[in-house]
C-alpha cells in the first residue's frame, strides 16, 4: 500500500483490566474505512453468535472514520456500535460534537471494548495512553453532572467525554451515549451497552494531529466549503435542523400523535424559525464545522426552567416530543431535551414511547390508575416531560416504556401492538414515508431498524442539485415521492450507499459537499486515488457486513416490515400521502435485495456478492 | 437531462434504399454512452434470434463514443460491430485513425445499417447528410484503388473512408474494415458483414464541430497529454506497439509457430526498435493524438516491394505473421501487413489460420499436394506471404483457410482442431495466457471470443502507477500472474469493466490517461457529473448486454473455454509459463460469473442484475 494512511486501534477488556494497542494494516482501512465500517467488522468478527446485548460478551466500539477530526465542515462525527438491546441486532448511532475527533487526537481511530467491570469504571484516554479508573462516584449522576466531576478530576475543562447517564445505567435500550451532554449517539440503544459493562465514561484528550496526506488539498476544500456553505446550508445554520418543520408541515410529512396525521396544526410555534426569534440565546456546532447549526436555548419561566448547557432540540426533537406527542410547547420541548441530555436518553425513541403511551391511553389502554394521574393525552405538554422524567428514572409506566415499545406493547397488550410504530424494535425517526416511498423501503431495510441516519429522501435528495447527482449514480428518470417502482430502488440501492459512507468516514451528513469533493476529502486526508466506484464497494461491503451479522442473529425477511399504520391512510384526511401497501413494498424488497447482491427471496448476501465485495471471511457466518 | 448532450443516428436500409435520423435522448447516451455500448444495444434490440450473419438481418453498426473527434490525445477510435460470421455470436471491432472522427463531424455520432443493396454501393455522408450511391466500379479493388477511386469521384483528398477490401466482399470472416487503408477494425469479422450486404464503404466528410459542454477543461486536459504522455508511452512513440517485444520474449510470453512456445530466436530480429532503426521511414498518429506510435515502413527490394501508404505492421501483426509463424523478416511481416490491409484481412486472424496451417503441414496433415507447392514450414517467410495473398484471394489452400479455424479444421480433419487456437471460432491474439492467467480468463469470457481489446493485463496494469490503480478498483492484495483467485478474478471484473469503457468512449487504450483524468474528460465533454461508479455501471451495462446477444443466440458455459494448448506446457521447455488448468479456470469461471452479477453456474445474467443495470428491457431476451 502506498501510502501508509494507518493509525491505532485501542483494545479494552473490561473484565480483566487488560489493555492492548493494535495497529491494523492499511488493507483494512481501505476495505473498511472506519465508523460503521469497523463496527460491523468487529462485530460479526468477535461477538459471539447470540451473544445477550447486555453481557459481558458484546463489543462496545467507538470508531471514527478518514475524516473524523480533520479540519474540515462535517468532520466531527463519530460512530459508536454493539449488538443493540433494543433490536438484539446490528447496533449503532453516530453523533457530532468533538469526543470523536479528540479520541483521534487522542491516538486512537478506534476504541473496542469487551467485558464487564466489576464496579462503575471510566476510561481515560490521553497522548497514545489508556487507563481504567474507577468511577463508583459518578455513577447516578446526570451527564453535566459527570462532565463537572470528570473535568475537575482531571484537572482539564477541555476533556472530552463519551458518557452515559442514569438511563444508560439502568440498561434502557432507549438510552444513548452523550457526547458533552448535547450530541447523542443516540439510537439503538447503546448506552445500555455502556451501562451493562459499568462503563460510566470515556475522557478523551489529546494533541496527536491526524496525519494528513496532502494539506494543501485539504485546506482548499475547507476553505472553499467555509466560503460556500451559505448557498447551500445557510437555513441550518440560520433556524437549525428544525428549519424545514413548516416546509414538512405543509408538504403533510410531519409525524403528528403518533403518526396518525401528516400535519399539524401547532407546527409554526414548534418551527426552527419560531425557536430562533424566541428561546435561542445561541448557536453551536462541532469540531471544525463553520455552518453551526447547533441551537443553544433558554428557558427560565414559572413553568420550565432549560439549562442552556445541555443545547437545543434538533428536529428530531422537536417532532418526537412535540407535534408527535401533539406538543406545540417549545419551552416543554427543550426542557423535555434537557431532561432526555441528562438522563442519556434517545429523544427520538423516548419521545416516541410517550406518543406510543398517549395514543393507548387515549385508546383506554392506559388510564390515569397506570400513569400515576397524570393525564396522558395528546397534546398535554407537562405530561409529556413528566413522563419523560418517568423514564429516565424508570419510575411507574416510565419503567414499562424504558423497556422500548415490544416489551412495552406486549405487557399492555389488548391491541397496544399497532400503536407501537417501530421496525426491528427500533421506533420510527421522525420522517413520514407514506408519501415518500423510498424512505418506506429505507425504514424497513435498514440494519439497525426504522432509521433517519441509514435511509434517502425521496423528494430532495440531500445534495444540490440533486438530479446531476441522482444521474451520477446511474438514475436517469424522475422518481414521483409517493411510490415505489425500481428506478427508485435502485436509487435507493445506489444514493443510500452513498449516505451511509458519511457513517464510514465520521462526515456529517448535513455539509454540502458534492460527491466528488467528498471523494476529494477522503483523498487529501489518505492520500490514496480512490473514486466513487471504490468507495461504493466500501459502503455496500459495511451493509453487506451488517446484514450478515443481523441474519447470523437470526433475522428473517419477515423482519424487514413495517409497523401496520404505514399502510394505512392519515387519519384527518389525505395530504399527499399514499399508504404503503405491504404487497408493493414486499414485491420492491427482492427488488433491493436482488440490486445489493442478496438473495432476492431470503435476502441473504449470496457467496459470488461476498467476492464481489472481498469479504469471504463473511461467508461461513451465513453458512456459505 | 441538465446538459443536453445529445446527437444524431443515421438509419440506413440498404434494401429498400430508406435514409433516417434519429435523436435518441440524453439518457440513451448517458446508459450506453456509445461504441460497443450501442453496438449491444442495437443488435440485441433489433437483430432476430438466429440471424444470419452474412444475411440482410444483420446489422453492421458503426458508433463512436463520448471522445471520438474530440481533439484529445487517444480520441480517434470508433467501434464497427454486428453478428460475427467468425463466431455467430456478438461480434465487435474498434479502429483508429480518422473515419470515426470524420463520422462525427459529418453530423452522425453512429451509423445502423440493416438489409443488403441488390449490388454493390458506397454510403456518401457528409454535413448531417447520407445519400446511397453505386459502387460497381469500386468492387475488387484493393483498399487503397477504393480509396484513390472515391478520393477522385468526391473531389476531396481528404475524405475519411471506412472500407472493405476483396476479403469482405468474398464474405471472409477474416475480413476486416479497414479505415483509410492502415487502421483496422480488426477481429470478428465485421468486413464479411459489410460484404454481405453489398456496401464496400463508407466516405465521410464534415465540419460539424463536436460540442463539448467545458472547452477549457477539455484544453487543460489537451495540454497535460500533450506534454506530459512521453514520461509514460515514450517507447510507443520511439518503437511503436512492438516496441516490447523482447519484454515479451524474455518473459516467455511471445507466441512463437502457433503458441507452442513463448520465446522466439529471431525475436530481435522482429523488434519495435529493429523496425524502428531499419524499415521505419515516419510515424503516424490517429485523429488528435501527440503519440504517433503508428508506423510508416518502406521496403524496396528484389523479394519484397511494400508499400507505405499502407502503414507498417503492429505488434498484433508482427506477432501474428511473424514469431507466431516462425518468420524473423520484417520486410516479409510487413508485405503481409501491406497484403493484410489491401485485401481487408484482420492481421491477427490471418496470421493465425497461416500459423494454423503451417503446424497441420508439419505435422502432415496438409501437404505439399493440398499448398500448390508452397512449403508451408514455420519460418518460410516467403510461403507465409503467398498464403496470405491466397487467403485474400480465397485461392487454393486459402480458400479454406479464409473460412476460419473452424470451419478449416474440420474440413482438413484427424486431429487439425488442436491446432486451431480460437475462442468461440476467434483465433488467439499475440498474447500468451499461459504466463497471465488473469488475461486466460478473459479470452475465455469475451464476448467476442479471443480478443486483446477486452482483457487486461497481469503482469503489468496498462495505467501508472499500477498499484494505485488497482486499489482503486478495491483490490489490495497483489496478483501473481501465472495463477487465478478470487482477487485476480475481482480485479478482471472490475478493471476489465474500466477497458471496455474505452470501446464505449472511443478512447484509445495506450493513452495513459488516469482513471480519474478519463473521468474528467468525459465530464469536459458532456457537462455530465460523473465517475468512476456511474462510468462501471455503464461498462458493466455493456457487458451485460453482450452477454445476453450471445446467450440469446445459443451460446452456453462450454463456450467460454479455452483452447486444449493453453492446457499444456511450452514444447521446448517452461519460461515462467504455468500451463492454465480446465478445472481452475472452470471454477473461477463461476466466481467470475458471480461477480459479474450473472448466475454462477449457468452465466445468464440475474433479473437482479438486470435490474441493478437498469436493464430490465433485457430479461424476455432471457426469458427471465
Amino acid at each position: 500500500m502506498a501510502n501508509g494512511y494507518t493509525g491505532k486501534v485501542l483494545r479494552v477488556n473490561l473484565t480483566d483490566g487488560q489493555i492492548a494497542v493494535e495497529t491494523p494494516p492499511e488493507s483494512f482501512y481501505r476495505r473498511y474505512l472506519g465508523g460503521h465500517g469497523f463496527v460491523g467488522y468487529y462485530l460479526l468478527n468477535e461477538v459471539p453468535c447470540g451473544a445477550d446485548p447486555l453481557g459481558p460478551d458484546n463489543l462496545l466500539i467507538f470508531a471514527g472514520g478518514a475524516t473524523t477530526g480533520v479540519p474540515v465542515a462535517g468532520g466531527g462525527r463519530s460512530s459508536v456500535g454493539g449488538k443493540s438491546p433494543l433490536t438484539g441486532l446490528y447496533g449503532e448511532a453516530e453523533a457530532g460534537g468533538f469526543f470523536g475527533a479528540e479520541m483521534r487526537m487522542a491516538g486512537f481511530d478506534a476504541i473496542v471494548i469487551r467485558g464487564r467491570a466489576q464496579e462503575p469504571v471510566y476510561l481515560w484516554v490521553h497522548d497514545g495512553e489508556a487507563e481504567i479508573r474507577r468511577a463508583k462516584h459518578l455513577w447516578g449522576l446526570t451527564t453535566l453532572e459527570c462532565r463537572r466531576a470528570l473535568q475537575q478530576e482531571l484537572g482539564d475543562p477541555r476533556v472530552r467525554l463519551a458518557m452515559i447517564g442514569p438511563a444508560g445505567e439502568m440498561l434502557s435500550p432507549l438510552a444513548c451515549i452523550m457526547h458533552d451532554v448535547k450530541h447523542a449517539a443516540g439510537r439503538t440503544g447503546m448506552g445500555a451497552v455502556m451501562g451493562s459493562k459499568n462503563l460510566k465514561a470515556i475522557a478523551a484528550r489529546g494533541q496527536t494531529a491526524i496525519p494528513i496526506a496532502s494539506p494543501d488539498d485539504l485546506k482548499a476544500l475547507a476553505r472553499w466549503m467555509r466560503d460556500n456553505w451559505r448557498s447551500k446550508a445557510e437555513r441550518l445554520h440560520d433556524s437549525g435542523t428544525a428549519g424545514g418543520v413548516m416546509e414538512l408541515n405543509d408538504f403533510g410529512a410531519l409525524p403528528t400523535r403518533n403518526f396518525q396525521d401528516g400535519r399539524f396544526a401547532g407546527a409554526e410555534k414548534i418551527s426552527g424559525q419560531t425557536m430562533r426569534d424566541t428561546i435561542l440565546i445561541d448557536r453551536g456546532g462541532c469540531y471544525a464545522c463553520p455552518i453551526r447549526c447547533k441551537r443553544v436555548v433558554s428557558v427560565d419561566d414559572a413553568e420550565y426552567h432549560v439549562d442552556p448547557e445541555y443545547g437545543g432540540p434538533e428536529y428530531e426533537t422537536i417532532g418526537a416530543v412535540g407535534s408527535n406527542c401533539g406538543v406545540d410547547d417549545l419551552r416543554a420541548i427543550s426542557k423535555a431535551n434537557e431532561l432526555c441530555n441528562a438522563y442519556g436518553l434517545d429523544t427520538i425513541s423516548t419521545g416516541m414511547m410517550v406518543s406510543f403511551a398517549m395514543e393507548c391511553y387515549e385508546a383506554g389502554l392506559l388510564t390515569p390508575a397506570d400513569t400515576d394521574g397524570i393525564d396522558l393525552r395528546f397534546g398535554n405538554a407537562a405530561a409529556m416531560v413528566q413522563m419523560i422524567e418517568r423514564i429516565g428514572k424508570r419510575q411507574g409506566l416510565g419503567d414499562l416504556l424504558a423497556q422500548g415499545p415490544r416489551v412495552a406493547a406486549a405487557r399492555i397488550g389488548r391491541g397496544a401492538e399497532q400503536y407501537a410504530l417501530h421496525v426491528k424494535g427500533q421506533p420510527l425517526p421522525m420522517h413520514e414515508c407514506r408519501n415518500r416511498h423510498g424512505q418506506a423501503l429505507g425504514y424497513a431495510v435498514s440494519p439497525t431498524g426504522a432509521d433517519h441516519m441509514h435511509n434517502f429522501w425521496d423528494e430532495s435528495m440531500r445534495r444540490e442539485p440533486v438530479d446531476r447527482e441522482l444521474q451520477a449514480f446511474g438514475v436517469y428518470t424522475s422518481l414521483p415521492p409517493n411510490e415505489l417502482n425500481v428506478d427508485k430502488v435502485r436509487a435507493y440501492a445506489h444514493v443510500s450507499s452513498w449516505t451511509w459512507l458519511d457513517n464510514q468516514l465520521g462526515m456529517c451528513m448535513f455539509v454540502p459537499w458534492t460527491v466528488d469533493q467528498l471523494v476529494q476529502l477522503v483523498n487529501a486526508v489518505t492520500g490514496w486515488q480512490t473514486n466513487v466506484f471504490e468507495l461504493q464497494l466500501a459502503a455496500q461491503r459495511a451493509l453487506t457486513v451488517a446484514r450478515a451479522f443481523n441474519l447470523r442473529e437470526g433475522l428473517t425477511r419477515a423482519d424487514d416490515a413495517l409497523p401496520a399504520r404505514m399502510a394505512t391512510p392519515f387519519k384527518s384526511g389525505s395530504i399527499n400521502e399514499r399508504p404503503v401497501d405491504p404487497a408493493v413494498l414486499d414485491r420492491h424488497m427482492s427488488v433491493f435485495y436482488g440490486i445489493m447482491g442478496w438473495d432476492p427471496q431470503t435476502g441473504v448476501p449470496t457467496l459470488a456478492t461476498l467476492q464481489r465485495l472481498d469479504l469471504e471471511w463473511v461467508a461461513p457466518h451465513l453458512g456459505l
